[in-house]
């Protein structure tokens, strides 16, 4: 599905971001995503949004991490996978992230991206859980079936094999919860969520440990792809929420912050 | 009403932090607040919990802001009041804050908190809102008529002149929305709100420039004061939320994280 | 703002239910809605979602109220607005109606259809609030801006006068809140909610009193066109939630319950 | 954790409502609750609360059965079990109940009692859900570990053996989600759910199959204990929602109803 709307004109930009370190390390991840995993998200996102969509890719070792001031404001939506390197994502980059997402940005973010800066930013939390990487297979149901995000998802969803994710996530709860897992050793885990942040839309996706092909399934790149639509914002510019005086009757002009003294 | 506890015996420990800036430095803040915002906040606390409850307080030019490792391990519900001097508050104390808040201590955030580190934290946006200080009247009223935080509040709460905060407030869609205000000049504020992050639960709200005598307002102390009872949390040990590896059949005893690649 | 989905197609068909009973008793309300309410309502959504929908009214009046199975299979987004004859209103078109709702189909309540069979039935509370007819000036804040019902609305909406609704609605808590109103008396309400019930979204919008002008307003307009293009299922097809027994292992194909005793 | 309340003194006073058919007819329920299953219930809750609770039980048989509205003013929180016989409550009484809940009395709903007339007629949905009976192992796993129904809870909570109740669940999104449930089949099911109605508190909890010995296990009975003092107002009065008219500048004296009409 994907939307298109009156003033959100020409297709949906979408930024692929990937951390792509397993996948030059270990042989085994290699062989799954040849490409690395982010050129394989993106083939997915691309495959279900046709032209309706624009993918490119970045990566930690890009310049800036791929994430320029430049790129980001012509992004409409931008996915992330991160995990062996969270802490080499440099600060400013973070904040650069942030900044858009409360300005507009729709954010997806997958799997081990939990425990990135910038999800655990926007969370407040720790966004710690319990997890085993022991080839359990994982169904994913569907709880709120009149979600855009679960539009032509099978109920249940399911992943022969992954990692598993188990609660307590300590993340806030979510605005809304469109599905949950379980995995065959029992565990569950509320494995998406939406937030909204500032202007921006956040949904989070769980399934995609680099070490099995889940980013090649076909019902996981749908619900990836029906969230980068989903979190695609209908506002025509990129504002930041912002602090301003209004007097009396004046509802529109806003003054600037002027310091907390008179 | 009554919660059976395991073991929350004893008195509910606050508390109350005041940056005590203003009442030092303005003069019609001092002759509202002769002992400071923080002693008359604490007041009424204490005026309506009671013996049920031991209040103290801590002001930003005490050593570490008062706010010691031994301190917070011993306060059931911190409250929070700043406004002129975020900034000077130490990322140490507030990282330290943090971390207790998610391992289980309450949270209650009073006014221009709004912008104090610890809340945007927590919240993970920018928590900006519209304001005036014009002497507006602020009515509050109850949306959630069974929340213990609404229990015994008049339907309104007038408070005859305070400064005006308004919408767009950028915070997550709270948990619980308790309380709506309108202000004499039309604009409203979702002005109490409940959110809980990792193992603490928060409540933000909105009353209290340094500028009116809104601490001293019965119905605005019998909010506060019933906020900090709803803080508390009912967990007998304080721990903060953690990742753990857990083996197949294994419920219970998770596995300290050694890092993401093998 | 418009929604084109891949599954959808053809545009959004929309009946506007209205009671059209003041329009025929009361000169006023004639003289403001020469043609009735319902065609005014019909018009502001045609004028906002131009080709994307096709829109027909129903009244009270019309045999089964206009609401026939035919009429109901064929509606992907049922208006609603009625006040004086809401016990007119018979049980089996109610139930229709209900029935359609859980199955998929979009509903929007205007206004005094807050208290309407098929919105108490609904949302399962009494639906009560505090009013009054003194033509206040309702101010329309939006809280949740990033929302697809928020679209370019102004931030105020401003109606020079209408009825005042107040606090409390007796409505359970919104999945989301998207407006709140203000009134120059200083009363607060929640005047734009989302609910989801079954396989049905419902937005329910608080303006549009019959003695006044309000829904010729173009950014009232505006706001239920967004309404109407929101509430529209992404499901294919319609279906009503069912009770079904599933096998172990089997997850696809349920079972009809056959009673529960053995 | 205790509130302060106005004056909710003296014990919590509870009513446990048994359908008590599947005990009466089927011998192998009978063995495992041989005084009924209300019993039971109504002793773990005892168990848990001690003296601070007064609990009775009332039956299907009973005459109206058991909830007069001499029963039901003098009763905090109602718990209610149902299954065969949902059809022979009649609909005086699900009225009177519905009416005092919206008033101010507590509902815990347990197990089946997702489909009783006063369960659907509070959520406004089929409050159908996918189930088996085959002695499945159910995990009870906590997602909101500062909620008071939490407190003392194993996470998870293991259940040997129960029916199945599986997802889509039709209910509106919960207000707090405090359990979710996996079954050795593969399902989950939101099985903790708390919603607040007019002036009432609802929990449901899914445990309970009438097979199976589920009311006699400390962690079951412990939920259920937490769940009745949660549901428990702090309002000192019942009072049912009520649409009055306020004038303009008066907030605490509304008018009563005179009709639609001038």
């Amino acid at each position: 599905m994907f939307y298109m709307t009156n003033g959100a004109a020409g297709p949906l930009r979408v930024t692929v971001w990937g951390e792509n370190r397993h996948e030059q390390i270990e042989e085994h991840v290699a062989r799954i995503y040849p490409k690395g995993m982010h050129t394989t998200i993106a083939e997915g996102i691309a495959e279900n949004l046709g032209d309706g969509c624009a993918v490119r890719t970045a990566t930690l070792d890009d310049p800036e991490h791929g994430l320029t001031e430049e790129v980001l404001a012509g992004t409409d939506v931008l996915t992330w996978w991160g995990h062996a390197a969270h802490d080499e994502v440099v600060d400013e980059v973070v904040e650069r992230v942030y900044r858009h997402v409360l300005s507009g940005m729709g954010l997806v973010v997958l799997h081990s991206g939990h425990w990135s800066k910038i999800f655990t930013k926007l969370m407040g939390t720790s966004c710690t859980l319990r997890w085993r990487d022991a080839h359990d297979r994982e169904l994913i149901w569907t709880v709120d079936p009149t979600h855009p995000i679960a539009n032509g998802v099978p109920h249940p969803l399911i992943i022969e094999e992954d990692e598993m994710y188990g609660e307590f996530f300590d993340i806030p709860a979510p605005d809304e919860l469109v599905f949950v897992s379980s995995f065959s050793g029992g565990e569950v885990f509320r494995s998406g969520c939406t937030f909204r942040r500032g202007h921006g839309k956040i949904f989070y996706f769980r399934p995609g440990d680099q070490a099995y092909p889940t980013y090649h399934h076909r019902d996981v790149r749908r619900v990836i792809a029906n969230g980068v639509a989903w979190a695609r914002t209908d506002r025509t510019e990129r504002s930041h929420p912002v602090l301003l005086r209004y007097e009396t009757g004046e509802f529109f002009q806003g003054q600037g912050y002027t310091g907390p003294l008179q």
